[in-house]
């Protein structure tokens, strides 16, 4: 069940905004969070991460502001809470030229946007970078982003599954059905760039998209970049079960995750896919020093920068969290596993400092929404092998309390402590894409994934899936 | 008239596909577009253009292919003309971080994809890259491009200029209107990110596009990245006036290419713009070597590598050229200025290697879509200098005929030449921005631009301006 003969999946949970998930702590004297619109600190954040040998950086987005309490914009515009933000796939590109190794990993919504040139850009990116691209599916959840994209308010929640689920299906035509694997020849002695034989329309006609292709982007090294996805409502797993290769889950305690790695894994076998291809993360605050002492002192200086989010709440002017009444936010975590939700409510719960309210992640750890380690680099790898044991996680998606402070302090000592035991990578694997890395594999997406149909060009001619339908051939 | 006071314009014109307007000399046994995919061609093609201390890098685009000939995709696919591509915005992504100074142009078009979105891309890759950006406007001309985004066919010419103004109107209110220059505070005494007084929604409405807002991104370098445009059509040339900051003309005579550029100065100034505040480039194709002869043994040797455009177009094969029997094309030239039809014969002119039909480019040069040069470094600037005083342009958008052999010939045998007659500069100006460099005036768009009347948010409030209507304030 567990998985301590391999190294733990390594990812950094950012985004291109001053307040990502910590609020107040950019006034932090040693963070270094106004410099975000620049290359340079993404430069430098990447080579940080390759030095510890991270498997990934994965980008959070939303596409609006979190205007809905009564102060309409005023708490996150001057909180920086999630806006300014850029662009991720515009970061993911000057990533990819800062970067040797990393993996780099894009939210992107399917609800606003055109499946075809989302498909051009992400295999653009994976072509770039020779196959380090990742893509976290999300459907968003702000009523702001559906009006910048013409909507009065959100598509509805079921409604934007499905719309994934058809703009997965052209994405997946478009990647690996419209061009073969070997269509480009570059032959010069017969002048034939690609063979067109090879090279094919989609015609994809569904309910929400109509697409005729081709691709414009040649078979990059992966094919298709690696799914990731968030979503834990009921309608959220299923669409894990059916698409995703890595889940990023929530979860208070290791019992609570492992309970939905089992019911994610229960829908990928429903769907026809191999479980064992699946790989799962879960949120991690990781606050070290060399001395367990120093660590606490470190953690407190930081929580003292954090904004106060509870005195905002009382007023009103947290965005959004207005919906959540704190008595009944406990059993809302646990009704609601919307990724959206879960991201207010993991802000807010920081900020509220409330106390920890189920299980606990051993030495120096305690559960808040995932994990949160203050101590020792031996202290920190203990508790999160024991948490990755005892619920059956890959590895952990570690934010940012300070930048770069503590992700440095992770990689100078955290990291050689787990490769000391053999649970993190001393080395990269030169040429390998970061689906091989992540799921011991090949570059492409697995045989029983749903995208793998379309290898067989003559599945472009079957009707297109129904919702929630298994997408494998009969 | 003319500006030989001040250094020409010097841009490169590429795509991110192994053929852009030289069909076939991807076969020569030195050009490198076989890796035209790989981050190492971008850098080293920027690289080159630094050493020359290059305006920009000018990315054209579609986003569809060329299948409208009986063979729909064969004749595209089999030549590797203009597909596979890469997305433009991705490509700047990259290119600003392995570049220093050069100006980045990607094309894109506005008439397919949700503004909100793209001026957000657009906004981060201004920030990212510290103020060097341009975005080329297009409004699509490709069926096929069209079907990619749902539609049964093109939308109908005049229409997508309609778009395209109401387009531009939310980018301008995005980028201009929703926050101050000075919202961003990052004070850490204050707790403040940004002022919320100084950021506010859009709230667009118009007949093609519903925008709330906010804009996502602080305000870049340059507010609005410099608005490029190649439009000359009759719609074109207007839309040009009314938008363009550079524009990239069409013309196989300087005689033809003063009156588009007198036109659009026109149109400028009836929209209330100082014509002074435009720059105008044409397509050049320069092939130099130390001796004359070299020269043309050089462009002897590359023409033979160049497709047989002439017995494909005979057979139905190349793609779209159906609509143009030979006899009809020069008139066609002239009288239909569609960029799309332009690009397109313009390849096939090349491929033809007709006559030259009209006007002579000086020593060396010839005639035909723009200007063709084959000679020694100092010839080429005789006839970059005479073109640009006869023609009233300010520089050239070079076309790569083989990669990156053509190009690097240019920077080190025309570059020089142009620096000693004070026609090319010798450094780029630290912390200079693209508009700064291209236009002299300040980084921001000027004055009488139309985008500038958002600096003042109470202008938010007007309702939308009509399609070709003036768009400063009365």
């Amino acid at each position: 069940m567990t998985r301590h003969d391999r190294p733990l999946i390594l990812s950094l949970f950012e985004m291109g905004s001053v307040v990502h998930l910590s609020p107040g702590t950019w006034t932090h004297p040693e963070d270094r969070r106004h410099g975000v619109d620049s290359l340079s600190f993404w430069r430098e954040l990447g080579g940080i991460l390759e030095q510890g040998r991270f498997d990934q950086l994965f980008l959070a987005d939303v596409v609006g502001a979190y205007d809905s309490a009564e102060d309409g914009l005023r708490s996150p515009v001057s909180q920086g809470y999630q806006i300014p933000a850029l662009d991720p796939l515009i970061l993911l590109g000057a990533l990819a030229e800062s970067t040797d190794h990393l993996g780099l990993a894009a939210t992107f919504s399917t609800t606003y946007e055109p499946p075809f040139a989302f498909a051009r850009r992400l295999a653009t990116l994976d072509a770039l970078s020779e196959g380090r691209i990742a893509w976290n599916v999300v459907t968003s959840y702000l009523k702001n982003a559906a009006q910048n994209f013409g909507l009065p308010d959100q598509v509805q929640h079921d409604t934007r599954y499905e719309i994934a689920d058809e703009f997965l299906d052209v994405v997946y035509k478009l990647l690996l059905g419209s061009w073969d694997s070997d269509a480009v020849l570059g032959d010069t002695q017969t002048r034939t760039w690609a063979d067109p034989d090879k090279v094919r329309y989609i015609d994809h006609k569904g309910r929400h998209f109509s697409v005729r292709g081709p691709h414009l982007v040649a078979p990059s090294p992966q094919r298709l970049p690696v799914i990731f996805q968030a979503g834990s409502s009921l309608t959220g797993m299923a669409f894990a079960g059916r698409h995703a290769e890595v889940v990023f889950l929530g979860g208070n305690s290791p019992e609570a995750i492992r309970a939905n790695v089992e019911t994610i894994k229960s829908h990928a076998a429903a769907s026809g896919r191999d479980p064992d291809q699946l790989r799962f993360l879960a949120a991690a605050q990781v606050i070290v020093a060399p001395t367990e002492e120093q660590a606490h002192a470190k953690a407190a200086e930081i929580d003292r920068c954090r904004s106060d989010w509870a005195a905002l709440q009382k007023n009103g002017r947290i965005p959004g969290l207005e919906r959540y009444p704190h008595e009944e936010l406990v059993a809302d975590i646990i009704r609601r596993r919307d990724p959206g939700h879960e991201i207010l409510i993991r802000g807010w719960r920081e900020g509220q400092r409330v106390k920890d309210l189920r299980g606990s992640a051993g030495a120096g750890g305690r559960a808040r929404n995932g994990l949160r380690v203050v101590g020792t680099g031996a202290q920190a790898a203990d508790a999160l092998t024991h948490w990755a044991h005892e619920s059956g996680l890959d590895g952990f998606n570690i934010g940012n309390q300070i930048s770069f402070g503590t992700i440095r302090d992770f990689v100078e000592l955290v990291v050689p402590v787990l490769q000391r035991r053999g649970l993190a990578r001393t080395e990269y694997t030169p040429g390998q894409t970061l689906r091989e890395r992540l799921l011991g594999a090949g570059p492409g997406p697995h045989s029983t994934h749903p995208s793998s149909r379309y290898l067989d060009p003559s599945n472009l001619k079957l009707p297109a899936a129904p919702f929630g339908a298994r997408l494998t051939p009969a």
